[in-house]
């Protein structure tokens, strides 16, 4: 990251001197938002899927964001001139800003910072995940704060159980690993819980693509229901479609990930390799 | 603000110098703790017990502290020598540290720093404050982490209900308000939550104090039951014991606080003058 810049409130700085004052609402009550979307072959891709959520959350937060959209697109353009990073992530940031009494909004501060990404290998797409399952809802579940304590927490048990990620479930279905969404095939359909989730904007795509090729249902499930499924994967952005092996002690595969799983990643592979093949030509 | 130092790792500076990387863990993932004590005439009360808890926090969140509890209070006492605000908030804040990838913990920064501190003047006691209920339980209640995600989101609201804070409640029981404990009075008996919460420092001292005057219960308190208590007040190093006037739309008094929460606001005032008279002396 040393040699990176990032963009703080109107200036491009070296990513190490990028700080803020201990009175912003981040630090001081963890009230922030962010959105993250990734850079491959040099295109940004899903970018105005990924502004439309950032405004969302910042309304939602109560945030004004002063830059319109082709600001910020501007700044991500800058950005990514200044650091040649052709694959990697661009993270915005906004938060609650420097609080004069440290409870009140004030004026947000603005980051985009840009980081390497790498994403899943052949062989860890191959191999699948686990996931450990934990008794938790998000609060504000369709807003992406940066509230990631409860995540954070839980690495320690994460490691001791040889699992790769959480999956929060409550009594009555789970709802989503912390930085992406769950399907599983079943019975020859498609389904994904609908509520108390952050909807993923690969969640979206996977959706949109699946729909020429199953049945697909957004709606709760239960666990139980979850470990007799035919596949599981999980989508996001710096995950893409990564198949799930394992949910705690149920192994769900031993040969390799499903052919809906190996299909739909496909797809969506298929699909961002459209975007930036069409974005070189323009 | 502007005038005031704070510490932070090993440095005395400027308070709006004071600033974390937006690599920190707070910034990125809202992974951080803190505690906050009281300075009155130029005396900090109950500093164990606030260290107390600052070391619990800090354990539980997996957070070392480098400094040995005396270090802690020799830090405190030096940043009061700089400031010289006899009536005063002091706020230790233990943070996820700078986060090479944004998601694992890292060397905690560590910040302390001083504000100006306003107790609740005797007319805002006599008074009374409003409480807005809302279903929601804080994550992890027992720590005291700087998620006030929930809070922070719900000031409008309480704005709009001419409330003054917030009271946390689940299907089963109320259990405290962002930044206080709450208390009832009932049938000649004290009662308060025991559980899902973060147990108050000015809690401990009000059951410990008003053991000697009527019977203490720690138990679970319906909201339904709350609404019908004879007297209501919360508890915290700000507020002492502030009477509550008004939960939702039942008024719980029109002529002023009543006979046990103003001795108890009494007793606490006493013990806190003994601490800094005694402090005086030595």
């Amino acid at each position: 990251m040393s040699s990176l810049f990032l963009y703080i409130n109107n200036q491009f700085l070296p990513a190490t001197d990028g700080s803020l004052p201990v009175s912003d609402l981040s630090i001081q009550r963890g009230y922030a938002l962010f959105d993250y979307l990734k850079v491959v072959n040099g295109i940004p891709l899903y970018v105005d899927d990924h502004l439309d959520r950032l405004f969302h959350s910042a309304e939602q937060l109560h945030l004004p964001i002063i830059h319109t959209r082709e600001a910020l697109k501007d700044i991500i353009r800058q950005l990514m001139q200044h650091n040649h990073q052709p694959h990697s992530g661009i993270r915005i940031t906004l938060t609650g800003g420097n609080s004069p009494d440290g409870y009140s909004i004030a004026t947000p501060n603005l980051i985009i910072s840009q980081s390497p990404l790498q994403l899943p290998t052949p062989e860890a797409v191959e191999r699948g995940i686990k996931l450990m399952t934990y008794p938790h809802q998000r609060q504000l579940p369709h807003v992406k704060t940066t509230d990631y304590v409860m995540a954070i927490w839980l690495q320690l048990q994460v490691k001791e159980q040889g699992a790769d990620d959480i999956l929060y479930y409550n009594e009555a279905s789970i709802s989503e690993c912390p930085r992406a969404n769950i399907f599983m095939v079943k019975e020859g359909k498609l389904i994904t819980p609908a509520q108390n989730i952050l909807k993923g904007v690969i969640r979206k795509h996977v959706l949109q693509l699946a729909a020429d090729m199953l049945p697909v249902e957004e709606r709760d499930i239960p666990l139980q229901e979850l470990k007799l499924a035919e596949e599981v994967f999980i989508t996001s952005t710096t995950k893409q479609v990564l198949p799930v092996r394992q949910v705690d002690e149920v192994v769900l595969f031993k040969e390799g990930p499903g052919r809906i799983t190996t299909q739909l990643l496909h797809l969506l592979q298929e699909q961002q390799a459209a975007q930036y093949k069409q974005a070189a030509t323009v």
